[in-house]
């Protein structure tokens, strides 16, 4: 007798056409039926944005020509997730899959990330989440070992569930299969960004700016997703949204009046 | 002898015209050497969003009489914390906050909330940062008690600082001042959003979505920020950015192949 394929959903914010969606697509088809619900364009460094003061589409589209069913919004990669549960699927999904991101999502990165908030958005609904990352943000990545970590990550958190709360961050090493050495469960490295500005003129003669900066190494822990990362191995983080700091509760009962 | 004013940076999500603002820039008036960095529109639900897609403006603005300096932005709240301490102050300031914002962020809010997102950009930055909502999502909202409250809280935090890595989510209840019973140190309350999309049609024929929801409740703790503000309270919870669920990493192990 068949057992009932799983029901997964792929999100990612680089956009529906990107490369590494659609290897995270083809991975997924050979795990279970896959629903699609990604941005219509780039949204990265969303974080967990929803839109609340403007109109959200959503239309089926065909990219390519795997069996899995696909839509589109002009959406974040947090409205992707509520609008396939409540208007596509009608259902929640077993698994749901965000990425593969085209860049890093290590250490401070998590916060800012609209891959990672599109799982974690999954996580709050209470469904098994993963986000999925390479370190490489070139178009043209090679997501060949991510697709086999995604797929060994994948059927794991399918056969085993995950606990409640918990959603995991997967950074793959821009390296071959080959190079890499196996999966490393991690913490948040303490790292972050030292952003500068670069200053223009518009042809028009008004200043405006792009954020760019450099990412900072602070953490010289052995057990963080960092040094996973620069010693050939996968990280996997497991991420919760309970951003309460209770070892603190207590300490600052002085702020009480 | 005169001891230096502290550098107080001022920002929010409702955008730099906002009640709310105007109310804690008065506040903040009192306490120190004001700069607003604020977004020049409604950024409400913006999560960690940041904007490396696009440009940014920056302009210096006058909106009324007081002796604060302020400049607007067309880019996200966390856009505009990292604008003031680069291009702006030129160096960090002794506290930021953040609101009031229209509206609670109690709850799982604290991870969609812009108004928590600034205040969290700034505690990654190392400087004590406080986020303040008031329970009243109207414009004509009455400020009177959270500007109370605001003053308490920020004159603490200038006093104290924060530890490393925490900054402070306070809400304010909509009562009035002579209602409310004090403050309350709390946890995140593990309640959420149920979504439901209201579907409509453009005049042209294309379905289109609103994003709306009511906010069910789940945790019956009595150590929650919501039960604080349920009981008259107002309520702050420690807010921290490392996202990890320290007490997984252990029985995560599994994973590692």
């Amino acid at each position: 007798m068949a057992q009932e394929r799983p029901l997964i959903l792929v999100t990612n914010d680089d956009g529906i056409t990107a490369p590494g969606i659609r290897a995270l697509i083809e991975v997924m088809n050979k795990l279970g039926d896959v629903v699609v619900v990604a941005p219509d364009a780039v949204q990265s460094g969303m974080g967990h944005a929803v839109t609340i003061h403007s109109t959200l589409y959503l239309d089926e589209v065909k990219i390519d020509e795997g069996p899995q069913k696909e839509y589109k919004s002009n959406g974040t990669p947090v409205d992707c997730v509520k609008l396939a549960i409540g208007e596509v699927l009608h259902r929640k999904p077993d698994l749901i899959v965000s990425g593969i991101n085209h860049g890093a999502n290590s250490s401070i990165n998590v916060i800012y990330s609209g891959t990672m908030s599109a799982a974690v958005e999954g996580g709050i609904e209470g469904i098994p989440s993963i986000g999925f990352s390479l370190l490489d943000f070139h178009w043209d990545a090679d997501f060949s070992a991510s697709k086999h970590y995604a797929e060994i990550v994948a059927k794991d958190v399918l056969a085993n569930g995950l606990p409640k709360g918990i959603v995991l961050n997967v950074n793959i090493p821009k390296l071959l299969l080959s190079e890499i050495k196996g999966i490393k469960v991690a913490r948040q490295a303490h790292d972050k960004w030292e952003e500068t500005f670069d200053k223009r003129q518009t042809p028009h003669g008004r200043d405006y700016y792009w954020l760019t900066g450099v990412f900072e190494r602070f953490d010289k822990g052995t057990d963080t997703d960092i040094h996973a990362l620069n010693n050939a191995y996968v990280s996997v983080v497991p991420v919760h949204f309970d951003m309460t700091a209770h070892q603190w509760l207590e300490k600052l009962k002085f702020l009480e009046k």
